[in-house]
């Protein structure tokens, strides 16, 4: 299956040229890159046998019509753009790899008695607008038409760089699909972190994506001088942070499913010989079970407060974003796992993805599953990302196993 | 004695109005404001009795010559530079002091058996050059020369300033004076930190003049996806500096005569969802004793070393500053505690300076004591900065008890 994994490997070294100058690949919705990338995938979806066009959300659509009686499409997809100087197979990857599956099923003369649909989704990432999941909100019916006014950094609104992209805004919610017309969708992403790396495994079954909140805390002490101070007499904003990034990362280490960062903090005055006055800080949890994280929050919120008070602060947290975690279908996590098991000969690995995909959004059109590929060093949104291609090989096994078992389900 | 004390913040008041334009006092060494603050307090010195003269080093002194047989020559003084926008008794109170006691006696008619000057030091807070304690470090013959080429914010030399100002850079050496000749020096200083406040006391006689030293530290860990990289898997910067910000806390409370801070704390790349991959902190340890100083430094950095190796990450650390601790002389601090028994009925408060003063230059060429006087709230280096007249007379109360307490001894 080698020879599959080497294909998807070359394919994403071109899709990877469509990109704005400099390190990596930096591919915004709705610009000439999405546009030529979209050339490049459109013809790789012909060769597959499949017809193509380009929806209103400036999705590239590639659907191949089922030989029987089953009109319920299997959705594969995942979303075209990246971050500035992002990897070549973020995304990409789950475009890819079912058209080189789908392609080898035609040179073998195997036909599918359900239709399939492979969706190059414009936007994921979010990076031109402040919004993101622009083109598999559309697909699911979620898209809502306020953010056509987002700007970018230039001022082109998306209402504005959707038209010139050649696509009616007005079109929109007509592509949402009607549920009882889905199967399932299902994405190949890679991972993004060490889970499979470290486990020595190819790729991995996602049981969930990820909820998250972020808080931003304020702690306010006094300013007072490092050394007529008695440490009795301190009000240390400092002493307080340091003891609830301890607390949150203490917490997360003990709760199984969910993590937690402090990844900003800034101290005032920030002199090397005054007490600090006051740390602001943000604090995030993530946990594919939203009651984990709640319960997460409120111990960390808890002993924060008891902190602050132990050392004289205020404190003041705002919950300012939270998104609810996402399940994928036990029943498209058993059908992945058996396909692993086929492919791989191996026991399937379970985990959840940490991060958001197309399939928070899809979730609200039908059923979703994903496959994880692993990720060397789990380095992603960066240009030294990878891929090894036994492991994509691996992959493009999984996901023939899984159009197979669907197909032999349909008889 | 409290109309000794209205009047020394009236003549404080006075001084504060030689200042730069702005908040509280500003008032830099060899400046319009310190030629004019050195007229008002020329005239004052006349008042009392003194002669007066401006030296080689920008100091202005006033000598009182005594009316018997010892010649060694008790000195009082202080500095008459204040940092940017500070208050108007830091410094300046331990000039007005003792020339309103000087004042007062020459009042009664009373003289003292030896010679007392009074010393206006020209730059002791280091806010123009970043060398400090120039005057008193002239008159204490530790002046080193290679500092007359440091520049102000505006690359004017010390020297170029010096010499605008009126004064000899040439003839610093020979402002040194001997140590057979003088008897002792003595300052009276605000506190500028909570422990008479918190004791209920005016005035309390410094035992040190704490030693400090100060160490930047580098946290190095690994950024990643604080999403997708698990909590075992993490080499989070500043959970490690967390660990120390505490662990300093931990020993400072711990550990009699020893305060510390973690005053500035830098993450990279401080983003709400990536793991810090760096943490730039400084590190401040003081006391009066060098020797708890350095086995707290040794217990704070080998947990440092724990903690960072126990999250995989890399430590350095470099000493950018050291300061060894002055000692008062124990017959100075007994002689001054008695004074402040004679003016106040009380057992005298003894504490140690967490701050450095011109003691920490003159105790090269002679024995030092120190008054500390009550500061409201602690807080100095401030607009708001306070004294009441109450403790101001207290104090001078005792300032006059010591100078009739060596004229005892001299008969």
């Amino acid at each position: 299956m080698n020879a599959l994994g080497e294909e998807i490997l070359q394919r994403l070294d071109q899709a990877a040229a469509c990109s704005e100058p400099g390190a990596g690949v930096t591919r915004f919705s709705f610009t000439a890159e999405h546009r030529a990338v979209g050339a490049l995938i459109e013809g790789w979806m012909q060769r597959a046998g499949l017809e193509t066009h380009w929806d209103d959300a400036g999705n590239l659509v590639g659907r191949l019509e089922g030989e029987g009686s089953d009109h319920r499409t299997l959705i594969f997809g995942s979303h075209q753009d990246s971050v500035r100087s992002g990897g070549r197979y973020d995304g990409m990857l789950g475009i890819v790899l079912p058209l080189v599956c789908l392609e080898a099923l035609r040179e073998q003369g195997a036909a599918l008695p359900y239709p399939v649909e492979v969706i190059a989704f414009s936007d994921e990432e979010g990076g031109r607008f402040t919004t993101s999941l622009v083109g598999s909100k559309a697909v699911a019916g979620g898209f809502d038409a306020e953010v056509l006014a987002m700007e970018d950094a230039d001022g082109v609104s998306l209402e504005r760089a959707l038209r010139e992209f050649g696509a009616d805004p007005g079109g929109i919610p007509a592509l949402a699909r009607r549920p009882e017309d889905v199967r399932a969708f299902v994405e190949v992403h890679i991972e993004q972190g060490p889970v499979l790396e470290t486990a020595g495994q190819a790729v991995g079954v996602v049981t969930a994506l990820t909820g998250i909140e972020r808080h931003r805390l304020m702690l306010k002490g006094k300013a007072s001088h490092a050394g007529t101070t008695p440490m009795e007499s301190r009000r240390d904003a400092l002493v307080g942070a340091a003891g609830i990034v301890l607390e949150l990362d203490r917490v997360c280490r003990e709760t199984h499913d969910c993590v937690g960062v402090v990844g900003e903090l800034e101290v005032v005055p920030n002199v090397v010989n005054v007490i600090p006055a006051q740390v602001r800080l943000t604090l995030e949890l993530r946990s594919p079970e939203d009651a984990i994280r709640v319960d997460a929050r409120k111990r960390i919120l808890g002993e924060a407060r008891r902190i602050a008070e132990a050392h004289g602060l205020g404190l003041d947290d705002a919950l300012v974003y939270e998104q609810s975690a996402v399940s994928c279908a036990p029943w498209l996590i058993g059908e992945l796992g058996e396909a692993v098991a086929d492919a791989t000969g191996e026991r399937p690995r379970e985990l959840f993805s940490g991060a958001g995909h197309d399939g928070l959004a899809m979730a609200g059109l039908t059923d979703i599953g994903m496959l994880f590929v692993r990720t060397p060093d789990g380095l992603s949104h960066h240009p030294d990302e990878a891929l090894a291609a036994e492991d994509a090989g691996v992959a493009a096994s999984v996901v023939l196993s899984l159009l197979r078992r669907f197909a032999a389900a349909c008889r």
